[in-house]
């Protein structure tokens, strides 16, 4: 038997970068991964869930109701919790509607949001609109169902306006208009360069896309990724985009509990506008039926005793220490020629070592492997746009999993490696 | 803005027929469900849950581990447990390969891996044959897919071998069976009939679909969908079709610990033979990259300590209990008229009402609705194939989560809405 018989999607996805990246560390076991999107171990709430779940078990009544199946939607109470800690951190700008629980669905992590939102609104050629560089595992979700992903280019408070107008312009000029579904914006600390979208970008972006929708003929809509909201720990709030006034019928909100709380337990949210609620509630009943409702109680619980909020001030002052001990070593050990923008939160650096190139087949990343430590290549995080040609002289570089020691350590091996390429040297 | 963006799934997935009876319900407080397909609330594994977290969080070392990310594919002790755990059950009559951990992943229920294996077999206009009638979840992913379902007559110890080999024969004549991906069986106390498989019918099954594979062009799947096969309470183990000799690169298996242990965590597994594992676990890395690891540790702890096979001991004398109570109430409550087999397992009882419609427009529906019982109309199990006409005169019956007494009062409201439909009077 020659031929598969798998489908379109099965023929056409291919394997995560990550995985390509994990298989070029296996044989390293003193390895130093400053790659990984792990959050802090010693930050993980061993103590603070064991006790959570310890009284959400505690009586038969409690913890048959945490054992059963739950709604597909998600657990009212947690999303009740869930829908009033944003409209909070959003300082209450906009009243209920917006933030409205009804509008709400308990997913497998943000990344299963993301997902299903893809599936209800594109077909294989369609388009979605991404930043330039973005989050590399949605450019696999759009690779796997053969959509387009078109960059739009960034700066150093979000994406930039004018790429986004010409980009939608020249999509009119050339009929693909209609194609555009969404544009996608990872709007805090951004996976992977750290920047943060200013609020007034996301009105601005929307009115964009809004002026675009007739010859669209369709919504076109804003996808907000805010997976790493919780994580600042630096600089002033910025609301999201639910908060812009006449917007609920446009953006789609992505947030999770995994990265602020514990990524073993995968609690994501969405909300939604119509008629994308009504598709993604489908698709998520056929996908899983619901989120465990254990995982939901146990989020609802950390939120409403505060121990979800005490977690956070201890795991915001943990990053903020480690980023600033990664803006020391960088300092210390790279060349003047790479630049780089101290993040006000999340868990990554993105450094330009301008003039080196730094994609996997690269003699920086194999100098770097040699040196035992690893990064992960710009290039990952670049759309198949043959629009524009993608840089390849970045790198992500994470401080979320790695101790502070290592974090030193490992940027000193990475600073070696560059310098040996930057001079051409030995 | 008349025309919607969403994708042809988004426009295409239909509500679940779940969601018409949950809403069906939601006005009568007294009402007894013999519709939900829950497990028994009293049969939740609170304390031994509670301990097994506890014991998982009682060290930060291993508590850090349980609340981090864990790898794609799943917990290398979790699959190493369980497929033990599975070759036991199956006699070992064949060794490992079969059932090898590194053919297996953990999934959110086996929901996700019958949701992610459709994803990577079938492109619209596919054709997946199934049981006539099948688990109507299942029917919903291929409908929001636009995949074809095509049914296959069902006997007292599964499909109709026959029916099976007329099935492929017509498809072959009309050159449609390139088309076809899997044959969908639920082989253990199938929901809804409560039929399960002889391990014969599996060989002579794949066999066929071997036979027809060289006019397909492709491999023809076997695939087994054993949710309930844990919950057996009468008669022999019967193997799965990962013992049939020589069949595992055609048998892909779906499995799940949410039934058998707590629907409230969502772990479930599948083990697929190349390509489509890789398919499949491409897929899980963008759905969620990777089932909740608290979760999958829970499991693991649960089966290592023995927890898990004490509780499922007790878990099969409460449902064979409850079985019998129902079938004591059928017997006393329902008219000689209606037809059922007593089930060995699960949760079902499958009964025909000979000549009385029990369709959702139906009077007998409308009536049970008044005397406050709720059941599943049979229709809804019935794939939309215009080649037969589906009976519209069956009812799955459920002793899963209605306590002894409802299950008593329930059969005995439900019975006499049958008997007024039967002599047409009141």
């Amino acid at each position: 038997m020659k031929s598969s018989a798998l489908s379109q999607l099965g023929k056409r996805i291919e394997p995560p970068s990550i995985s390509w990246l994990m298989h070029a560390a296996l044989s390293k076991p003193n390895l130093i991964s400053l790659a990984a999107g792990f959050t802090d171990n010693d930050s993980l709430p061993v103590s603070e869930i064991r006790e959570s779940l310890a009284e959400i078990l505690s009586s038969p009544r409690r913890g048959q109701a945490a054992l059963q199946y739950g709604s597909t939607q998600g657990d009212v109470s947690l999303r009740q919790l869930t829908s009033r800690h944003l409209a909070r951190i959003d300082g209450e700008l906009r009243s209920a509607p917006a933030y409205s629980p009804e509008r709400m669905i308990i997913t497998n992590g943000s990344q299963q949001m993301l997902y299903m939102i893809t599936e209800a609104l594109c077909d294989p050629d369609d388009i979605v609109l991404v930043e330039d560089p973005t989050y590399f595992v949605y450019l696999g979700i759009l690779q796997s169902h053969g959509i387009q992903a078109r960059g739009v280019s960034m700066e150093s408070d979000g994406l930039n306006l004018e790429s986004l107008e010409s980009v939608l312009e020249s999509l009119k000029q050339s009929g693909e208009l209609r194609r555009v579904k969404a544009l996608y914006l990872v709007t805090y600390f951004q996976n992977p360069t750290g920047t943060t979208t200013a609020f007034e970008k996301k009105i601005a972006a929307l009115k964009l896309l809004k002026r675009y929708e007739r010859a669209a003929g369709h919504p076109i809509y804003l996808l907000e990724d805010a997976a790493y909201r919780e994580l600042r720990f630096k600089g002033d709030e910025v609301p999201t985009a639910l908060a812009i006034a006449g917007g609920e019928d446009r953006v789609i909100y992505a947030g999770t509990y995994s990265k602020p709380f514990a990524t073993g337990t995968r609690v994501g949210f969405g909300i939604l506008p119509e008629p994308v609620f009504t598709a993604v509630l489908r698709i998520k009943g056929n996908h899983d039926f619901g989120t465990s409702n254990l995982l939901q109680q146990l989020l609802a619980h950390a939120l409403k005793s505060g121990r979800y909020d005490q977690h956070l001030r201890e795991l915001r002052q943990r990053y903020a220490r480690k980023a600033a001990v990664m803006a020391g070593a960088l300092r210390k050990h790279f060349p003047t020629s790479v630049e780089w923008a101290d993040p006000e939160g999340g868990l990554y650096f993105w450094a330009k070592a301008n003039g080196v190139k730094t994609g996997r087949r690269s003699r920086l990343f194999a100098d770097a492997l040699a040196n035992e430590v690893l990064y992960v290549p710009g290039e990952f995080c670049y759309a198949n746009d043959s629009t524009r040609r993608a840089p390849n002289s970045e790198m992500r570089i994470s401080f979320g999993s790695a101790s502070e020691l290592n974090i030193r350590r490992g940027i000193e091996r990475l600073g070696k490696a560059i310098w040996k390429n930057s001079h051409g040297g030995n």
